[in-house]
């Protein structure tokens, strides 16, 4: 078992944060347009991609109000089936540290090593839409 | 001890990915406008991020034209120090196949997950780059 781990500051307040990961309307600004999210815990959330031709199944395992959210996943992409996602916020400095764990791949894949770098890349577009830079969703469908 | 591994697809040759990797003209494309790098085996290549507040200190340990690069690290960030930075290039559909592992880690701390999510952000911006979008280096100085 391996995960991936990513961290960022964000210029924004926690609550801010954590509204862009625990709502439909703030996931669709940095992740994909195509997202289908309760805000409840034990809810789903469906994130789709290239015209729904690969949907990343959730199950809403954890909410914590400006500290904490929690994901598993349980399809449809067999590489992500059985991963666990969680989010970490943390106060600094007027702002938020955002920490995120992917855990549960089974190895170390080309699949794994590409998704790491758009984690990468989405943990930045994030960071650009709490902090008004508008960049709009990495896929737009 | 643990490594980070990236992958992304390019739309451009495999000798221009390269060039964005083997030369200092390259480098300042999408990394940091601070880099000096030599273009030999043996050579040495400085990346400074803040005015200079840190540099990445290499050696240039491999170059095999449009097919691998690799760097070592010796400092001056502790974490970084002793890592060893490898790119592997492989065409694939007209395009290039672009793997990059940072071996040597010596544990997951909030750094490495800080530098993931920026390696993740700078694999974006060399596609960026090299599929003529210009986006300007990560670090402009």
């Amino acid at each position: 078992m391996t995960e991936l781990k990513h961290q960022i500051k964000i210029n924004a307040a926690p609550d801010k944060v954590y509204a862009a990961l625990a709502t439909e309307t703030g996931l669709k600004q940095w992740w994909t347009a195509d997202t289908r999210a309760d805000s409840k815990i034990g809810g789903d959330a469906e994130f789709g991609f290239d015209k729904r031709g690969m949907v990343f199944h959730m199950k809403i395992d954890n909410l914590d109000p400006a500290k904490h959210v929690v994901w598993s996943c349980h399809g449809d992409h067999p590489e992500w089936a059985g991963t666990v996602l969680t989010w970490d916020l943390t106060p600094q400095d007027g702002g938020t540290m955002l920490r995120f764990t992917q855990s549960g791949w089974k190895a170390a894949t080309d699949f794994y090593a590409m998704c790491n770098s758009t984690w990468g890349e989405l943990m930045y577009r994030m960071k650009d839409y709490l902090e008004g830079r508008e960049p709009g969703p990495h896929w737009k469908q």
